[in-house]
């Protein structure tokens, strides 16, 4: 239980991450622990203590009786508590807590749709994982909607930037695409991942700042985030994109 | 205390109005009550129930032994608890709950800096008290860290929207100015009242999109909310604005 008073709670003053569990491994733990590290330097909180995050991680898995599954462990860091407003106290306290739940992989690919909410480029936190996630709410709030599973954010200058809960790459040609940082995009954990397997099969991906239509064009599309590894996306807006087999042998190394 | 799973806590699933409470009253609650049930439509949630909601508000006011004094009460509405991921269950239950701490007018005018973070006018957040918060936390963090006393927030099309927690006026010539709601504005319930006691001294406002240029160029510059009423700016970026009797005259109308 979290107090009424709680940053996170109030505010969207915090991180998270969201980690795969295999079977009671905790899949790119350090990778994890380090970019909510990094965020809380941007966001101007002290970093959590790694062993107090893992031993967190590892209660909440056992806590649910996950401990042989596949399954989701979330940890949030809030910014604690604080007093009334914006202002943080001068010496904020972060709370640290985990949450776990079993996660299947899907076993379609995803119908997307492009969002009409777009990813804030001119803020730090659109390339962190913030309690202030309601943007992404919301596009998927209008994707689902629409029939779809999932919202395809462009941000705030037009670009492609990724999935409502995912990064998102392209097939053209010989090259693999994925929005450039820059443009508002998360640094994922499994979009690196992708990136030095697709490389391992003489693949380069190019970081690009794209406009919606170079995607459209696109050979392949697929998604990739900690917990489905790569899928494919079948659909955009109405359109549909083939299989393609670097796609499938990508989604077979991060099974 | 609120449980682990709730969506306000997780991803920033819900909405706040931050009353001022004098002497027991709870100014303009109708207003604020109303703006929060609007602001739910647009989330896809359900409103709160009025009578409840003061109920809460009442309390919190009582249990923080401040019924006689100057306070903000500031009542939360979350999407309620929910599973794993951005995908609100079927039937959200949105929690209600409200705090009070004392409030005290400011004795000083407002220094001003304009923050590198900017409100996503792609984002029906941006009109909202949303539990996302974040981008006024760091924007109000950068102003203070400069010296200043609030943000000024420019938005993604790098037009004037307000301050990280006030709306913004400037008055320039016979006219008094505010951004327009589409700029990514709150519909500020002190604004509304500050264009109406305006409009009976004779003052229209003109809601405008305006670069900042405009603003830097305004005679006079004061912000407005709910707990300050008119504040005045002395100072933007290090350029100074003089005193206005029309600003003065506002906020003695709004103490």
């Amino acid at each position: 239980m979290i107090p009424l008073d709680d940053r996170g709670l109030l505010l969207g003053d915090g991180l998270f991450e969201t980690v795969l569990a295999r079977a009671g491994d905790l899949v790119a733990l350090e990778a994890h622990l380090e970019r909510m590290g990094a965020g809380c330097a941007v966001l101007g909180l002290p970093a959590p203590d790694p062993a107090a995050a893992e031993a967190l991680m590892r209660q909440a898995l056992a806590g649910a009786g996950l401990q042989a599954s596949r399954a989701a462990v979330r940890l949030t860091l809030t910014a604690g508590s604080g007093g009334r407003g914006l202002d943080r106290p001068a010496d904020p306290a972060p709370r640290l807590f985990a949450t776990a739940a079993a996660s299947q992989l899907p076993t379609t690919p995803a119908r997307l749709v492009t969002s009409s909410i777009r990813r804030n480029a001119d803020s730090p936190a659109s390339r962190l994982k913030t309690l202030a996630y309601l943007d992404n709410v919301l596009a998927r709030r209008e994707a689902a909607q629409a029939g779809a599973d999932e919202a395809l954010m462009l941000n705030t200058r037009g670009e492609v930037a990724g999935a409502a809960a995912a990064n998102i790459f392209w097939i053209q040609g010989e090259a693999l695409f994925t929005p450039a940082l820059e443009c508002g995009v998360l640094a994922g954990i499994a979009r690196a991942q992708v990136m030095a397997r697709a490389e391992a099969l003489g693949v380069q991906t190019i970081r690009v700042r794209a406009q919606p239509e170079e995607l459209a064009r696109a050979q392949a599309v697929f998604l990739t985030n900690s917990l489905i590894g790569v899928r494919a996306v079948s659909v955009l807006d109405g359109a549909a994109f083939a299989p393609s087999p670097l796609a499938e042998q990508l989604a077979e190394a991060m099974a």
